[in-house]
């Protein structure tokens, strides 16, 4: 490597340690911080951020940027030195066009927005939130403004998120499945009875699902020795580096599903964060190189492993152990079905693989109007339970359970939902490409083996971090684009068993 | 305020927020931290380390601080604009002396060699530790040489700690008490089987145990809405500044001291920063102004108060109601005495208040060896139970016992233990005075009324913050500096009454 070079690993370096103590004041925050505590947390983080973000959009870092470009140039794309320059060059770009003061006041509003938010779903008082909400999306429009974009201000906003996709094409992708998945879901609609979750709605010791839930997650991968797992009202997963990171979770002490199977979303997350290459540690191209990929991860995990009935051969023993009283006496087949019951229901993160796409589609709507214009943040709950209507058929009865839901808006990540839909098509996309190269991982599923599917992620798909983009990382592991056939079909393939449709 | 003084003010809150989240890291790293992890945090911290060291010796300091100097010209010295040019000038004089790069050097050391450390002592294997400890050592030399000072390399180093104070003073007052203190003891030893701690060593349940501290802080003022109470292998206290506050402390579910004694402790220290005066937060004047007299916080609460029998004819009933099957039977009166027995033992943080001393005398003629080359750290190990026989009587069968028990040292905290003792004897001056001038505490606090002896501490203590040194500040609160005459008085008092001499 070249002077230059080095210098510039050196000070990308430092820049990442600064985003990485700001993600663990953000973990505190989420987990332990005090009630009172939440305003001098926004003046730390707000001075982190904007210490980071002028180191980073200084002359200094864009002239040895410049400097170590020359020194390797002809590399090779796929090496880390090509990559390093390709991608930084990029976050250069975009960062630079934000003024540090703008940066510096978007992390102070959202780490203040998150208590009125927070305060505001639990008294069900949208009011109390609407000025703060204005504020957040007068801030997004700014940054995008700043930011530019091709065609729709939403584009600059996706772009943070899933590099390089735009909002004609995440619209199209999203009208490709949308007329299939409201068919599925109707079908499945006039068979309701036919599947019954009862099983999981019984009293679950809350230390018990803890165990079962960590030992769960250290079966299909995730490295305990290199992450924890704690309870968050709102469940995320961050991390600082490979080899920490930070899951967490929230317990239904009458409900054994939001524990389990969320533990199993993040730990998806997790591992591909501790399955980052160890080469790229310390180096803005380690970790995750988009929320969509991100996503299809945690989803693979979560859905088409953990609601499969193989994973469930070996996994139901494991929870009768846990829970002999409650699942004792349950069958495979009963309790298969029932960690598939289809329901149409109010909140996203509770909700099945059929209805989740369309909880996306909602917001991705409802933003794309904010963003322009064409929606008011004073009309959203009406907005929201209109929609909820036309796409699912049911009314939020108030607003803790409709437009007051989700932690983004008062985080300020807008332009963030749309990846979870399209992570959900990757999730089918990559799987079926490991399965193509690898017949046995379901039958290794059945046996508790999960070490064929994870090797393939980490191979295919972890080590590479941010260095490639997720449509070039999706080119080279699936040979096409994102397409969202192979995530219907598995829905169809999947509901037609469970509801013998 | 003027314009230069308001940018140095600025200026400073940046540097602040940088040390908290440092302190946060930190935090993370005693409580929760996953075991592959440390490693990478260490980089974490180097890297906020230099940065906010950099920042802050740096010239545009230098002239903001002289610049606003003039502006605030004939200030009265009581004033916060007065103190802060003349704290700050302070704290600059000494870290300007510091490279930046030494510094991140010490915070990368240290971070790393906490580990080592606990290793070593888990396995009670010194020689795995020396290494470091020699490093450590080094490097503290280096620092001391870099800082420089009056007479002894030493001096500098209780300088960080105790601003002001010398080597030669410190000798002065451990001399002092020294003799009498040994006496005592001995008299003491000659009637051991009087006092039985029995009582407080039975089955505690951890839960209970974490409820009843819990409790007691509360009710003698700590305030759960800016802090919180985790457990670490080794507790302390730290703060995010005065609206989050941590305290940790350790459960021993067969001996009811640790938990109780060390919560109250920590609380007391957690008090005097939450009392830290609203106007100097985000400013280098806010927090404790010395070890010292954070110590004889924590001393006051954990001992003058909660080991006195006022005390506990208050909270008896209440660890009554929390253990009724283990102290349900107990009487006062034997109850404080257990708390109160003397026993000469090997750990510091375990010893009662007569041999509380001697510990940190040891601690202080050894590390003035290690300074000035007299002790070599290969020795340690014979040099500590050598002087251990010498001051105690008795030998540490262990080096877990003995030289590896504190985790100061791989911390880089050399200087630190001195300031224990120095708060065991301002304890007891301080709380001398607020008798004097509030009569009525011991009755209020046997009937569970704290906030005489609170709002007194924070009034003459708290609210000052960083504003004047540990003399300056006895000065004002008693009239004159440090003595030991009031501490010793305070033990012979108890001891002669507790052991009936």
């Amino acid at each position: 490597m070249g002077e230059k070079y080095q210098q510039l690993v050196t000070r990308l370096e430092d820049i990442q340690n600064l985003g990485k103590a700001a993600a663990v004041l953000g973990w505190d925050q989420q987990t332990y911080i005090p009630p009172a505590s939440v305003e001098p947390r926004a003046h730390q983080l707000e001075t982190l951020s904007r210490i980071s973000h002028a180191m980073f959009v200084s002359e200094e870092t864009a002239r040895l940027l410049e400097d170590a470009a020359k020194e390797v140039e002809g590399a090779d794309y796929d090496s880390n030195e090509a990559s390093m320059i390709r991608v930084v060059s990029q976050d250069y770009e975009e960062q630079v066009k934000l003024p540090t003061e703008f940066v510096a006041e978007m992390s102070r509003t959202t780490t203040l927005a998150h208590e009125v938010w927070a305060k505001a779903r639990a008294n069900n008082d949208f009011k109390s939130f609407q000025g703060t909400l204005e504020k957040m999306f007068e801030l997004t429009r700014q940054g995008a403004e700043y930011l530019g974009y091709p065609e729709h201000p939403y584009d600059a906003l996706l772009n943070q998120y899933e590099r390089g996709i735009t909002t004609a094409q995440v619209k199209k992708i999203f009208d490709d499945h949308k007329p299939e998945l409201v068919e599925l879901i109707h079908a499945v609609g006039k068979n309701e009875g036919r599947v019954s979750d009862d099983v999981l709605r019984q009293d679950f010791d809350v230390e018990k699902q803890r165990a079962f839930s960590t030992e769960v997650a250290t079966a299909i991968g995730f490295d305990f020795n290199r992450g924890r797992l704690d309870v968050a009202v709102h469940p995320f997963c961050t991390n600082f580096g490979r080899e920490d990171v930070r899951l967490t979770t929230r317990f239904n002490p009458k409900f054994l599903n939001p524990a389990l199977f969320g533990t199993m979303h993040e730990a998806g997350h997790g591992m591909y964060e501790q399955g980052s290459g160890a080469d790229l540690e310390y180096t803005p191209l380690s970790g995750g190189t988009s929320l969509g990929v991100h996503e299809s991860q945690s989803r693979m995990w979560e859905n088409i492993v953990g609601r499969s009935r193989g994973f469930w051969q070996w996994a139901l023993p494991r929870a009768q152990a846990h829970f002999p009283e409650q699942l004792g006496s349950v069958d495979l087949e009963t309790f298969y079905r029932a960690i598939n019951k289809v329901k149409r229901s109010f909140i996203r993160v509770e909700a099945d693989e059929s209805t989740y796409n369309l909880h996306i589609m909602l917001r991705f709507e409802l933003e794309i109007g904010l963003m322009d214009g064409s929606v008011k943040v004073a009309d959203l709950p009406k907005e929201w339970n209109q929609r909820f209507e036309a796409y699912l058929g049911i009314v939020p009865p108030n607003d803790t359970l409709g437009v007051l839901q989700d932690v983004h808006w008062s985080a300020g990540l807008i332009g963030y939902f749309a990846t979870y839909a399209l992570g959900n098509l990757l999730s089918a996309q990559y799987y079926n490409k490991a399965l193509e190269q690898h017949p046995t991982i379901p039958e290794e599923i059945s046996e508790g083996k999960f070490d064929t599917l994870l090797g393939w992620l980490r191979e295919n798909i972890h080590q590479h971090g941010r260095k490639y983009t997720s449509d070039e990382l999706t080119r080279r592991v699936t040979g096409e684009s994102i397409q969202s056939r192979d995530y219907l079909r598995y829905l169809t393939t999947k509901y037609s068993d469970v509801y013998s449709l």
